[in-house]
């Protein structure tokens, strides 16, 4: 690995990395993601007068759910027994939703890629939810915003500037 | 649906609309998403001398299998049978990965969201892949690119000014 | 099949069953159940002045959920795309909960195993979202409660007197 | 959390409760279902020289791999590593089966929904081998039996007279 | 593809092939696999007096459940809704069990992958289920036997001398 | 279990067999299989001025996802948490591909499962990839290479012969 890409051996193979030798330590990690979408998309979204159905309700659901499936999804993950997940979100009462995937585990790799699968599941949900009504959303700034625990450390993620 | 968001009944009741009466037509959907890195990161990606595995290869792979998880992630997602996915990426040859994933179905109902989730997990497991060297990688504009089929018609995104 | 459990052939074989000649037609089931609770325990889930958590809407969404994956339950179903699936509470006022799943397919075989798997997470999330406060919680008469389509024509759930 | 509803926070939010914090521990749960059946269901499920196949282990093998999919099916429900599941089966020799599955972990939290599951599976697994015969039949009587280890202690289900 | 590789186009990248412009035939195949143990094992599984478990049904049920979830372990391949699946056994009366997945779907691609999937996860079973006693087990023999349906014909495997 | 088949108790019912009381170990093992094919197919395979599409690294990932699902996949299998995975391929040169999947895990019980079922649908990718050119692949030499951790202690394959 003269580059440092770990899930590749020396002859390029890919492989699930040995954390073998790791210590079992809580690890958390906090992702975020951004929902751009027309002002009218948020309207119905936050105003249940009109919609009634609660569309971050369940793409929380649909978050949570898609957190315990990372290893499933990223081929190189570990699968991890999780022992706390959550979603939380801001909108600016304009047009966009933003959400922050909260996930923890006791173990010996870290929480970073449940924390973003939680956030574009969560993410998408909104957007199949919302398409009916508008087509032109748009997911960004999906990123790791902070991690704790392990021997790397902790990580803040420094928005460019 | 006053407010046309169809996953709801007239209650704010989820679930999965009904597409009984739609015709099984051809229906094409391409989904794009960018990931920006550092510059080391993508010359780590793309110079095999440097790095010998092939990231975007297995994040293909990750995407095209993500596709047909799509109606297991996303809740109010129909199962439809896929004729055809794939994807294909370009670089700016500084700080991007671009990709597009485009899915194809004979069904009654569209697959944007299976183009957006493969989208979402080719991009996640780049993320993974690359995570060693490189944390602040940011997913951005994930959206529907274009789609055809259907009663609704056809669609091009177009990017605002 | 001398006793008509076609889920076997004739040496006492496990199989899914060849349904290649049926007619592929509008096939709907419903599904029925039952959970029954402490009088607090509904008001709990009733009054969103207590619990402000919406415990039926994420059964719901976990219901809906569970009746894709039906096939990969109960070992002997087909696989079959649903084009519709959703589920209806009623209540008592008192301490019980009925939900109805209704689903439909266009296929060549009927929904009754998904609706009545539909019926079952449903109520088993309910289970689990209350099992804090009450651990007595029963679920009974899971059962069809009327289907439409195929050959074996219309059938409707006949309580016992 | 006035109300006690764990899987809600004080906002609403639905979450997995974080149990990070809790003591690994050895954690049982048994959960009972019944099936309720004609008479001559009972007599093809139970007299070999009749059926030949063998629907209680068919459904067995069901419940014992449905316990292991808890977590994907029960939206707040963690991931465990289950170390050992059961089913039993009793009959009332007329038109009741009745079923009893036992599953345990060494873990952060119990195994009610785990057994739970099984249960429901498995009895939703005899439904489905004998509905060519008896499409009338009913499950009933879905709930926990008792569970030992964690903080709450143990429980025993005590049946309403 | 000058080499014939359809899974991948023109520059190299992987891609579920485009089967959309295909007809919807029936199509069916079958898949061997071999399991040769030690004497005593087969014996094990055979003699009911001995064991009373039923191995085989178990690694049925297991093999009729894999042939389902083809679409999720193998990258590349299609998802099609299967109309029937079963495993046929012989053995020799020595060291042998042999193993035949016949598995038909009425679509627009055939069912190889699903046939030899439901033939390798019925052989991973009986190794599962009898490995405490015998961990020399081997399975071989692994092949298509033949298929039938779509533009490519029909397909019979030849034995190499 | 008079006759040593740990997963059915003394009636014949299949289970989970109980692990709780074992040591949490450092858990290896490695499990062969053989792919033959025309050589023509191994030159398409191993030469990328001809192929450029990488079958191998392909069915790398999926024999590593593979892993992970084998407690979904095979009916008695328990969840584990792997921390380590990867394959490794020789070839003869000539129309042989041989691969041996190597599985890690600190738990309760074995990996020899997780191993197979890597190697299985490793090899299964391989004949999916390929199937296009050469229908008459044969998968073959299934079987535990060897395996370290654990009451029952070490073991190595010998070659009948």
């Amino acid at each position: 690995m003269v580059n440092g890409l770990t899930h590749f051996d020396e002859k390029g193979a890919s492989r699930m990395v040995d954390v073998g030798d790791k210590h079992v330590t809580k690890r958390v990690a906090v992702a975020h993601a951004k929902v751009k979408m027309k002002p009218e998309t948020l309207t119905a979204i936050l105003d249940k007068e009109i919609s009634k159905g609660d569309v971050l309700e369940v793409a929380r659901v649909a978050g949570i759910m898609g957190a315990k499936q990372t290893s499933t999804l990223i081929p190189m993950c570990h699968t991890l027994n999780l022992t706390a997940v959550k979603i939380d979100y801001t909108n600016n009462g304009i047009d966009c939703v933003e959400l922050f995937s909260e996930v923890q585990t006791y173990g010996k790799t870290g929480v970073e890629m449940e924390a973003l699968t939680a956030s574009s599941i969560c993410a998408l949900t909104i957007y199949d939810m919302c398409k009916s009504i508008d087509r032109n959303i748009v997911i960004s700034e999906v990123h790791l915003l902070k991690k704790s625990g392990g021997k790397s450390g902790d990580f803040t993620f420094i928005k460019e500037g």
